[in-house]
């Protein structure tokens, strides 16, 4: 069986037994409060809506390699000026892969195996886990194309479930 | 209570049933066939876990507004050469916020909001859905940095839960 098949034969199921069909376009759960957005690593070990107890409906969730947030900035306008969302939450995680590699690294592998120049891609690693969440938090503040709303950053542990409050 | 005290109240019971701590890093749930990667919208309404039926550790999970490849490509690059996914499935969906404007609305948008210049600012939005998942497969599929591996595109429909198989 092939994934795609398999992924298939799971959305049957989730389909046969689906009651909310008549969610809103926008965000919704934390109104009164604001409409949130979520950053998240796209890391297997960590599911955004189960860490942080979200429904469908919630909030956007904005994920990749690494939960960084340059990368986010398109979808963040985007969210913030045509969907009205009004906080941001960070999840980075530990034993993150973006630990165990430098740009040259990956530059140099992909030269390797692709035969392909990519000297000009930043594939956006870090050394500091906590480092990297303050950056990300920072990256957003400091940005001109982001609300000046609450930013939560978090680091999530993939030993035991949690999420700890960096800032 | 502010949304980030509602996260880290939700996080708090995950975390007391939480039994997956001994996940290994790379995505590995369809294996044998082969680790998945996953590119999806960032809309609220789609989780692409319980769509696709993906628990912890199964597979890499990127989002964005409107599941863009061309934004995905460093993650993809990340997820296939250090973590060695073989496969990939691309999810939009129906009554996407991407349909709803053009590069040029939001950039006078935020020109008028944030008094920002943001004409340099590609914001990826689309005007056909089927056509959006048909360009992304193939921006994946010509791409020099990406492997040649299954890739298949999906349209999710927000009233019925049900994903269709666009290509």
């Amino acid at each position: 069986m092939s994934v795609a098949a398999q992924f298939e034969a799971a959305n049957e199921s989730y389909a046969a037994s689906f009651t909310k069909g008549d969610l809103p376009l926008p965000p919704g759960r934390y109104l009164p409060i604001a409409k949130v957005a979520v950053v998240a690593c796209m890391d297997a070990r960590l599911d955004p809506a189960k860490v942080l107890g979200l429904e469908e409906g919630d909030a956007h969730v904005i994920r990749n390699a690494g939960g960084r947030t340059i990368e986010a900035l398109r979808s963040i306008v985007i969210s913030q000026q045509l969907l009205g969302t009004r906080e941001i939450a960070i999840v980075h995680h530990t034993d993150c892969g973006m630990l165990t590699f430098s740009d040259q690294d990956l530059r140099s592998k992909v030269r390797r195996e692709l035969a392909e120049d990519v000297d000009h891609f930043a594939f956006l690693p870090f050394s500091d886990l906590k480092e990297s969440v303050k950056d990300d938090v920072q990256i957003l503040k400091k940005s001109p194309l982001v609300l000046d709303v609450p930013i939560t950053g978090y680091i999530y542990d993939v030993k035991t479930g949690k999420i700890d409050r960096v800032e």
